[in-house]
């Protein structure tokens, strides 16, 4: 009983003697049907100090098992098959790495841990870690379970570490991964899940509803990864594709991976240009399985090297141009064909948007040529080449002449010729013509219009006789409505 | 010579092949006086892959002695005594711990390593670091020399490391600390410099010029430590003092030791609260020195415990106050007395200074009162009060009564004095005065007035002859200017 009490009246007292009473619960629970309930209590209570010892393991001694620097705890190396308990709380670092922990239960800690942010583990044959592991420790920032036995990652195992930056898997026995393993992990930026057995790449945590937001860098290289969605991955940012290695798996060679690998070394993404000689594949048809680099396919395959395709638009689209840099939130300018800097508050069709991406609106044909970005940050520097084609003519017409130029050219002359053919070329009605003997042709006069008083017939009159006096203009009027000739 | 090639072979061929001739140079230098030049250069070339092999051990093994997780290279416990050679470029990660590494020579990497951020070689028995070891590892963030044998740290050993934050130097043997040797570390955030043989607390990386801009926590406890510039320490601000931990320590017995460290721990710095039980003291004068609880010290010096002093002003002083928080850059907001908060574009004399400090101009005898901070980080929210007091008079009057009003009232008092004066006490001046036998006292009139034609005298003629007529003011006028009294 003494080791009890002498638990209790740890740092963690309240939290143990929180659990005290359920233990106890269980105790009268499993003999409230016994035969002696003298016996069952006896039995009971010799039993908890023994309860506390095996779950908890000894009391953490600063000077015999760890060595503490102010909120740094490290244990290393010192043969611990448990988690000391009565661990203070304001560890911020804990090393437990090259121990004999093989089960991390969730009461390794039974109270919170607020300041702790390292949790090494590594080097320590786990092959357990419960579901409820990290209830208490919500603001780790670092966890290592690198090199131990771990085969499966369960669902929602890391649920609580929000603030997660890196975790270190890598050296494990991983086969199978919950699709909601490393749910609620937002801060995750670093995920290690080098060399254990995984059979799928886990491109939920990159792609869609379900990526990981800053996650910037993803090993899952030296498994047994059998096939990639090629397409997926190469519509990712480049800030992905830079930290998504899958070096050392069995992938079948074809040209789509010569061809998504090639264009990462081009733009030296570090997952393909500093593993270039970890990219193998395995050659298909052959019935020994025969491993190959995949940076050489070209020659085995025949296959064709990247081609960065341009941008093509056509005029008066509006066209968006993406810095995809190696790295995230760079600092980007641009410029334009010409080496014409895009200026903020100016005229210019040109515009950098607040995520550094380059909007044209509208698109001229004076736009083609090749954009500049230049992306800038504290340990990287990039410049990214762009082409662009503007098509000289809208997309509406898409390539037929057919604008608003020409049909309002066409329409003038239609007019045109309209209008002369009813000046020229009204058809004659010979019904209401005064001299229905006289050739129609003569009928129609220099401006086209019938004259019933004709002063041709005048002075085809007049050449007849000199003294032939002028109609008045009335009379000839008159002389429309009267079906008698005036003879003088 | 095949292993000196297989060497220049490796990725790190550049950097030998430039060290090469150098290396070259010295042979013909020490050879270019000896009898045969021949012999010479066959010795020469016959050591030159020795000198290889001794100084830069064997080349990184990702299989055997190391395990390499994209840019993690851990190669912990492999019983390696040099570092191993052709690190990859791209390496962010270096774990070398648990092994026998007892020197860091300049030349461990003959390369810069621009991506190297973790740097751990705790656990080596490391008694040597050269002052050229971090050169070429100039992106470092953590550093881990923890318990290794190192007991001198050289001038100017880490001045490379402008980006480092986090240095563990616990547990080494550490005596003499050149007063540059942290000279450099603009970005060091965290120190660790526990159980170590330090006599001289490191000041002056938290003070005046010298001071390290961004360093929160300095451990010098478990050391050698006798004194301690207490009043400098309590002058520094919250948050350094929150992180400066210095118990385990023989410093000598006093009652400023206790204030301090009582307030520290009433402001729950985490430097006092964490560590309460372990601040020690030797107590003076006795002859067999006797370490006691420097938190007992009350009951055994008498000292009195420590009083927060309010702040104190006099009318239309400007007031600064400080929101001194156990954490930097939190999120302040004042409350004056009686919960009035402070609003900017109000009114209101207080204004908040981008600093956080609270601004009251000019001070009023309402400003005194207890003023609030509520301090809010993402890890720690914190309230802390102020007791402010202005005195009711200004700063030059200095408690006497010397102030306007005063002066004002006393001026019109005597203006009233003078005019009394002048009215009623004006002496007379007797060769002026029409009646010079009359005695002077009966010649003040009832208003002070030399009244020649006194109605006094007229009434005592009144009662002498009731028809006794009333002289006329103009008579009287006129007779003011004659000699001759006028008898009717």
């Amino acid at each position: 009983m003494a080791l009890v009490w002498k638990a209790i009246e740890s740092e963690q007292s309240r939290a143990l003697m929180m659990s005290f009473p359920h233990t106890l619960g269980k105790c009268v629970t499993g003999i409230s049907f016994s035969m002696s309930a003298w016996v069952g209590w006896v039995l009971c209570f010799s039993l908890l100090p023994l309860q506390f010892l095996g779950t908890e393991g000894s009391a953490l001694n600063c000077h015999t098992t760890c060595i503490c620097a102010s909120n740094v705890v490290s244990c290393s190396k010192m043969s611990l098959t448990t988690v000391p308990t009565a661990l203070p709380l304001y560890t911020a670092v804990l090393d437990l790495s090259y121990n004999n922990i093989s089960r991390l239960r969730a009461e390794w800690t039974p109270v919170k841990l607020p300041k702790l942010r390292n949790l090494l583990l590594g080097h320590n044959g786990l092959h357990f870690v419960s579901s409820e592991a990290f209830i208490y420790v919500t603001q780790l920032r670092y966890l290592d379970l690198s090199s131990n036995h771990l085969d499966q990652l369960y669902e929602f195992m890391f649920e609580p570490l929000v603030h997660l930056e890196v975790l270190l898997l890598y050296n494990n026995h991983i086969s199978q991964i919950d699709r909601t393993a490393f749910s609620g992990l937002n801060s995750l930026q670093k995920l290690y899940l080098s060399q254990n057995q995984i059979s799928r790449f886990p491109l939920e945590l990159v792609k869609d509803k379900t990526r990981l937001e800053k996650l910037s860098l993803l090993d899952a290289s030296s498994n047994k990864v059998k096939s990639l969605q090629l397409q997926e991955l190469q519509n990712l940012p480049g800030w992905i594709k830079n930290g998504l290695y899958f070096h050392n798996n069995p992938l079948p060679c074809d040209c789509d991976l010569y061809s998504l690998l090639t264009h990462w070394y081009l733009r030296k993404f570090s997952s393909a240009y500093d593993f270039r000689d970890d990219y193998t594949c395995v050659l298909p048809g052959s019935e020994k399985k025969k491993t190959v680099a995949a940076f050489e396919l070209n020659t085995l395959l025949n296959c064709s090297t990247f081609k960065e395709e341009g941008h093509e638009t056509y005029l008066e689209q509006t066209l968006f141009l993406s810095c995809d840099t190696r790295r995230q939130d760079m600092s980007k300018t641009w410029m334009l064909p010409n080496n014409v800097p895009v200026m903020p508050n100016s005229n210019q069709t040109a515009v950098v948007l607040p995520d550094g991406r380059l909007q044209i609106s509208p698109a001229r044909a004076e736009d083609s040529g090749v954009y500049t970005c230049f992306a800038v940050s504290e340990a990287l520097n990039e410049t990214l080449y762009v082409v662009v084609k503007v098509h000289n003519f809208t997309v509406s017409g898409n390539g037929e002449t057919l604008n608003t130029a020409y049909t309002t050219l066409v329409g003038c002359l239609a007019s045109v010729v309209l209008v002369l053919i009813y000046l020229y070329l009204t058809p004659c009605r010979c019904f209401c013509c005064p001299n229905h003997n006289k050739d129609p042709k003569d009928l129609q006069g220099q401006n086209g219009k019938l004259n019933p008083n004709d002063e041709e017939d005048v002075e085809e009159d007049g050449l007849q006789g000199k003294a032939h006096r002028k109609k008045s203009v009335a009379e000839s009027i008159s002389s429309v409505f009267s079906d008698t000739p005036i003879v003088v």
